[in-house]
């Protein structure tokens, strides 16, 4: 395309050179639209919605309170790189408070010289910035720990979502507090009825991390965090704490529960890694994914989506041979660093059996590991940080399911 | 930031060291936050919602069919550079219609060796691409032709809007179809009521244009095109045909409604511009603008929206002195093509009115000229394609209004 630069053009020529004629094998005779209307629609609206054709939702596991739980994006519907907000994946401890900005406070105290309270009034004044981001919750894909594969790739890989997050640089804010010698941990506890509470080192803390209040060109929605949340490129969603109202500078972690009980990693040897809150490189087919069927032999375009808490996605590369060989996938451009990118080949299936499955490399040289090489390394105790290569079996009528493993 | 790249990292650093301390002049007492609930909240749910406390919405001007005209972004409610789907500008001529996509084909005739008639699920199957652009409306900011200038910036610059967009380059369907020799130009028509029709040059047809069914991560909205629409980069919207159903390709232009009695540029000697498609760098201060109220001298952080048809902002300027002084503005990154990009300036309001502007240049040298410019060239016949330099004026008292001119 003239304006995504050369190399998304040298793509497109590829792709089109890759599919080469034939995209369309059984054409019908030239019929027209069957839906098409000769009286006026409907009026012009306030704030708008979806079509009532559209019916992809969150999934939720049942739980005895419905407050609680987790609802996975529905990854085999997306389309490009962004999740809409409406269907951002949720975790939440103990629902979704309603809370009005005009009475929120995010206090900073314990080691600073300078306590604040500051209204979202006094936050929104102070210099922003904008960035894309994955968030991907420490659970995600735990299932496939312990061998119980997701059906789909909703359930299996849909508690990573992506959106545009803008807010202030939590740097800026903690500067103004001016920060005592010896602190070296920062305290974040949620307003929600649990306290949601992590720790977070210093140094991450006066990097990267962002004082969020919009998501994708409007305010924070309730279900992340509204009117307040951290946003911490690369780490795991549960410290990205939501519904932000205290930030308590500390010389020790709190040792929360969720940093203690849960969210740990449990390693052969009976211990648990504590912190581990780095998410590592990551990819899964979308399409053709779990549940899905192909109408017939022929040509078909493999998609998904791949990212690292590391940066960018340098590779990402194709098997239709359950991991013999291994073809290069296009990657759209641009790929941002700890966002989605969405990769995509042409391939014609045949109508015979295939185990497909994507492997992602980062721009740090990560190579996204088989889970047998997961495993060698963790064993399976762990519930988090599940990231191993995720194979679909196509099968020879086109339906698409799990593989046992 | 760490992992936005060395410009990013010096841009934050450049405006930390801007606002130097002082950030927080006048800080409160540290106190808590009003609004923190005991009990569960909300429960997960399958498709979200905004906060109740979140109002912004799309302005419309009276009609007496409610089903035709435009209704604008609320741009100074803006964050980042994305519009959420559901506060994305329309502009119908007919109204929305209900189109089911099971009975929906987009049919390719005229002359062509090969006609063809795709249902959506055939669209879907061929390869595709996603992109971030801006569409305008080529009416956008029309009213500042006459100096009836808008009182806020949502009725003045709201028919632009930013999304992610996904679908199928129509120049892959277009060589499927095997276009007949002579033929020059696509004849694009939308499935409302009114057949929409625009006439595209064949040459961008088999550059850039896409067969867009995605928007912002999930399906096309209703008021964008549900389910197919043309996304041609850098062109007026009104040639962004919505409802797509059918494309007649042709030796000479269809000479509609909309490119003969509307959307051309009548000129001072009475003469008409035609088929003037491409927008212009643009450029627009969303905060402060018409309508918003400085609550009190001190710092603040000036930020717009910049874009251009033609490819990447370079540079944008602000002026707080009515023109007289221009500084460099900090842009936010990545600055994607044909796209919005964010731009900011902390700025300390002493109390004394002021006039503000924003004065964009895009990646092909062009620069957003003054109105007086503009209209020594185009007159004030025109009705499209105003792209002046917009001033706001800070008053004393802190509010802010649009200028008389």
């Amino acid at each position: 395309m003239k304006d995504s630069g050369p190399s998304s053009r040298r793509q497109l020529l590829r792709m089109s050179a890759a599919v080469g004629g034939g995209l369309l094998a059984r054409p019908d005779r030239p019929r027209a639209a069957e839906d098409m209307p000769s009286e006026l629609g409907a009026p012009l609206g306030p704030y708008g919605d979806r079509s009532p054709f559209e019916k992809a939702v969150r999934w939720r596991r049942d739980t005895k309170t419905p407050q609680t739980g987790s609802s996975f994006t529905p990854l085999e519907d997306s389309v490009g790189t962004l999740t809409p907000s409406s269907l951002h994946y949720e975790r939440h401890h103990s629902g979704i408070p309603t809370i009005d900005p005009s009475r929120h406070r995010l206090l900073i105290h314990g080691m600073v010289e300078r306590p604040l309270s500051l209204s979202m009034a006094d936050i929104r004044r102070l210099p922003s910035v904008s960035r894309i981001f994955v968030l991907e919750c420490g659970g995600n894909s735990g299932s496939e720990w312990a061998a119980k594969t997701a059906p789909d790739v909703q359930r299996s890989h849909g508690l990573a979502s992506c959106s545009e997050w803008n807010g202030v640089p939590l740097s800026l804010v903690l500067t103004e507090a001016r920060i005592r010698s010896g602190a070296a941990w920062v305290i974040a506890e949620g307003a929600d009825a649990c306290r949601m509470e992590r720790s977070i080192p210093l140094p991450k803390a006066m990097d990267d991390i962002l004082l969020a209040y919009g998501q994708n060109g409007e305010a924070l929605r309730p279900a992340q965090g509204y009117p307040l949340r951290l946003i911490i490129p690369g780490w795991e969603g549960n410290a990205n704490v939501k519904w932000l109202h205290s930030l308590k500078l500390a010389d020790q972690p709190y040792m929360a529960r969720d940093e203690t009980a849960k969210y740990t990693d449990l390693m052969p040897d009976g211990k648990a890694r504590l912190f581990s809150y780095q998410m590592e490189a990551k990819s899964v087919i979308t399409f053709p994914s779990g549940g899905q069927t192909l109408s017939s032999p022929g040509l078909y375009e493999l998609t998904g989506l791949a990212w690292s808490g590391h940066g960018r996605i340098e590779r990402v590369e194709i098997t239709t041979d359950g991991g013999r060989n291994w073809a290069k996938a296009l990657l759209q451009e641009p790929r941002l660093p700890i966002a989605f990118t969405r990769f995509r080949l042409p391939w014609r299936f045949d109508g015979r059996e295939a185990v497909i499955a994507s492997r992602a490399t980062d721009e740090s040289g990560y190579v996204q590991p088989t889970r047998d090489a997961l495993i060698a390394v963790r064993g399976t105790n762990s519930a988090y940080h599940y990231n191993g290569i995720k194979l679909w079996k196509v099968h020879a009528d086109g339906t698409v399911t799990n593989v046992e493993v």
